[in-house]
């Protein structure tokens, strides 16, 4: 048995989606309990040049959007970065992982060598799908999940590994 | 075109390493520059119950070892988690390197349903080598090596996401 793109990519990242709202709510839950404003953690970061907590989240959701987008086909939905309570952030879990359910397993199939642009601000790579999936795509989304549970751990919510991992399957 | 267990992993792997070791150059450079202790920046974490920076390392480096011990099939090189100094870990990373890079590409065919025991503190799990690598090893190796990045990070030291994710190939 050999493994697709689909394999590598979207059920890891909805899974990876479902053990960050856990992780989001117990942030909720150590704020309510501390009497802290929401936005000490939402607007958390770790140091002032790095994006706080929500944008965390939104770059976790966009990385793993465009690979729906870019290598599964579907087409694309904006969204618009204007999340700014915990409530919101499930919200936009919510609606990334109903994107990435709707991308049929053998959609990628077949896409390895596929043409894939980045646009960045500071200019565009091309990869082939493959090479974007594993050399950006994939660590980019980890880097991401795991800055929003070290921006929560470092505020002080009780988190371990496992909250990260996930229950074993 | 498909991906093999191998593919999804130890090159990955090996190019994350590669750029940890460029983002461990700039954190002792940043620390000479500004005339701190080493340690200021080995021992750092971004809480006191989190590993410092080279347990970080030392887990990424474990990590990464057991894809190939477990799923490869090389006999396991024993590490004795004593680096204290920059030094330390660059010939850590290095000797991990040379480990994954004695698997040959072929020692995982077909291994994507072989048992893996994963034994921990609180007991045992069992997976399969694709879940292992999917829903464990490659979560768990971006996740140490993010939080080294985030552990400098918060500590000033000069880093962007391309440290992390390295020169486009």
């Amino acid at each position: 048995m050999s493994l697709s793109l689909y394999d590598i990519t979207l059920p890891a990242f909805i899974r990876a989606f479902e053990n960050l709202s856990a992780i989001l709510k117990k942030g909720e839950a150590f704020a309510d309990e501390k009497g802290l404003d929401h936005r000490t953690l939402l607007e958390a970061r770790l140091i002032e040049d790095m994006g706080p907590l929500t944008a965390q989240i939104q770059r976790a959701s966009d990385t793993a959007k465009f690979v729906a987008v870019r290598v599964g086909g579907i087409e694309n939905v904006p969204m618009a970065d204007d999340e700014v309570t915990f409530a919101d952030l499930h919200a936009r879990i919510a609606k990334t992982v109903d994107l990435l359910k709707a991308v049929e397993p053998s959609a990628m199939d077949g896409k390895d060598e596929t043409e894939v642009v980045l646009k960045t601000s500071s200019g565009s790579t091309t990869f082939t799908a493959r090479n974007y999936v594993l050399g950006f795509a994939v660590p980019n989304f980890y880097f991401h999940v795991t800055t929003a549970y070290a921006i929560l751990r470092h505020k002080g919510v009780p988190l371990g590994k496992m909250d990260y991992l996930g229950p074993r399957s």
